[in-house]
């Protein structure tokens, strides 16, 4: 589906032939397809010993079907191919800095490894139950240990470089934008519409987030920017230079002047 | 601000006396009170071996202020007062069930201790700077264990019960929820108004969520529902019963029409 | 599609049969049919004289197709069946008074003719190219009287009796609302759970609006509400008795406490 | 406030005096400072003949204040400064051509007098009452003649050039966008955040809308654009070639599949 609908932008007039959907399609499900494999020596790595499907790229394992279909059913741990078990991982936590700039992360402790840091924690292992464009829902577990790291890091450098009604206003569409993603929609033009916002928001998120790692977590130890809004100063309780308590008196007032308005209606009315 | 909009519903004619808001208060700063404290011999928390501020309520401990106005500077693990760190949790995961019914949990491991249980898992710790009411980023250390799980629980069992649209529609709803509740909205007719679609959504949250706790991170181990929209036989990969992939066809033609008439509209015009 | 995604939710069971979509169905497009129709002596409205489609239900009629596929071109005016041309409408205004109840019109006048009165002053005629579920666009005329008079009515009184927030929310989601119903959605949860939203916000909207129609146009020319959230008192320019002018300051200066750190920021990285 | 917080953004150290806002400001009400005007001779615009506040630009005249506080009331016509009232306006329609390019309208009727135009027609006349950012509700009327007429035809070029989702998307933000403008956060990084998605939607919208003006009224009575995503030979109802009628079958299974499952679910259940 998503490179169908990737065609229909790039290329409308290419055919598509997927075998699967073809009405002569011989095979009934996997298992079928897996005989038919094994009798025309045909290597496959799905097997009974690995009874479930597997795709692989640059920031992510997924898994699904054969035993992970019972959503009771917590996957083995020789299933994961990026992560150690946070069982597995070090004892003692791991601290990487992480730069970005303009939104995008330039180095991760001076490299370029992400993956390999998040993976020895045992970092990114994610299991659920999603809900299928085509309107099914299934499980699918997944490893992604470098974009945990990034996502994390990303945040913390968020937190100090993004305004807040910016935040707010990115945060609410983030729904719509992971649903034009999943769903196979990047060449879109409602999603170029909203990449156009989330761009916008980015163009000061620079500086470092310190990520503290540590058997499967990742907590943020630290942030700092050149662009930060974050202003002790301003937020102190201990300096009264920034913000102006007195001013807070008026705000406060008028914030709950329609609710005043509402309970006095409300109270006329009974 | 939270308990002065709260008024502003409930009681709308009370007055207010908010003393550090007068122009009259005589104290510049913390520091400056908590001299006036020790001179007329006034018991506070705060002192120089704790220098923040802290508030506990059921679901959380917060610190602010002090130290830990540099967003750069980790918080000493001995300031926690619910979590052990994550390097202090236990050896070895423990596993716990947790039972929904109409989105609320009703029993943890059939008790209903959730805050003891993830605190001794050093679960539940939160450092961020956030974007108060009055418009200035302040930072803040959150520990809030029992939630934390209680919350991982539930997403468990809605991957279950929840209409893929009807999460979507949810989750897009969720930042100005969240907003409505840390400003102070509870009592206004805007969360009323969300939170009659949020009960909507929750009549069918009802099942079990395991969860594995470990070392500061909680991970969905498997869920189960007596309301469950996910049929493993239709998603099934192994079985032709359920989905069939020749509809899939029609739909990925039609999804792809707008795409394709874009693409030639464009070819057109260049 | 509406009726078999109505069919999907209540009777799931049901088997559909659709001709036009069968593959042996031997029509080609309408043209085909309309012979076909006349050989076999089969009545039918559509004819060369009216080379449209037309739907009508009580709210509404459609016209869709044949001539009016030409985005172009202006419908004919004797095509209409609710409505009279703005021009062939009185010369004199009609002053209508429309009492609501939890947001439901209740009486026009004391009467329930809502499409009579709307169509002898020509209101509700609507002219667009719509956006189908199937992914293209299609020209569609509707006259819609009575409706447009209700909802013009049901906008003045929530003027005077909605919470702005309140408001501003429903709003926001109204595009969403409104796809749901348009694709066929009704019978959804995603439906259910907003309608439980909107529901909720049309429990206080009582009251009545007066419109002036005329010519094709509805303007609101007054509306009162026993649960009135407007107060002239306190937005008089007149009276000093409600909204404390002072007050403002506070709230300006706060509101753009984020702006100024944001400019500050600015001005310091460059 | 508008003003001030475009001072904010832009210069950020710039010291507002306000003399309404301040405590030692003599005047209690409008009616206070009239008479002060007319004893100092000071000329001044609202008399008791014109009992109301006017603002004009470019765009628009508005009116508050006054005998306008009351929402039941009607404005009188002699009110009005831009525009003639429908009565009043000529007995035959107008058409009206349009050009918009990437979402800006350049001519109309190949020259730039918009507000001329509809003036002329008693065209956008809107009474309302509003919801201020201070908290309050207000009464306001206006009269927007050009902008009214530019609106509508910017619609009907739309209606061809822009993508549905694309639509959807932008239309479930204007109500935010709205309030930004109206709050005042014009120079606010939210707006231009949101404003890059929406010149993103434009980019497009090239064509000619054919506009009816009649009465006070503006219907679309023509679109056309070199970007047209509408293809009557897709849509017909006459044509074979396009849309296959087969491939809604896939679709509209598919679009109920997740309703189906969930009807299951509640039977089951009950």
């Amino acid at each position: 589906m998503r490179f169908e609908l990737t065609f229909a932008r790039l290329a409308p007039d290419l055919k598509v032939i997927a075998p699967w959907r073809r009405t002569d399609w011989p095979f009934v499900g996997r298992a079928d397809m897996l005989a038919y494999a094994s009798e025309k020596k045909i290597p496959v790595q799905v097997t009974a010993e690995k009874p479930y499907s597997m795709d692989r790229n640059l920031v992510h394992v997924s898994y699904e079907g054969g035993i992970l279909e019972d959503p009771w059913r917590e996957p083995y741990n020789d299933m994961f191919r990026m992560t150690v078990s946070p069982e597995d991982a070090p004892d003692k936590p791991e601290y990487v800095e992480i730069e970005y700039a303009g939104g995008n992360p330039v180095a991760i402790n001076g490299e370029r490894r992400a993956n390999e840091i998040g993976g020895r924690h045992g970092i990114g292992r994610v299991d659920l139950v999603e809900n299928r464009y085509v309107g099914i829902k299934s499980r699918g577990v997944y490893e992604t240990p470098g974009v945990t790291i990034l996502f994390h890091g990303h945040r913390a450098v968020e937190q100090l470089t993004l305004d807040r009604e910016v935040m707010h206003l990115r945060d609410s569409l983030i729904p719509r934008y992971a649903e034009m993603v999943y769903y196979g929609y990047w060449f879109a033009p409602e999603r170029e519409a909203l990449q156009a916002l989330v761009d916008d928001t980015q163009k000061n998120v620079n500086g470092v987030a310190r990520l503290k790692l540590f058997k499967g977590g990742v907590l943020i130890a630290g942030r700092k920017s050149p662009n930060s809004l974050y202003d002790p100063k301003i937020a102190s309780f201990e300096e009264a230079g920034g913000y102006n308590q007195a001013d807070a008196d008026g705000l406060i007032r008028l914030a709950g002047l329609r609710l005043r308005a509402l309970a006095r209606a409300s109270a006329k009315k009974d």
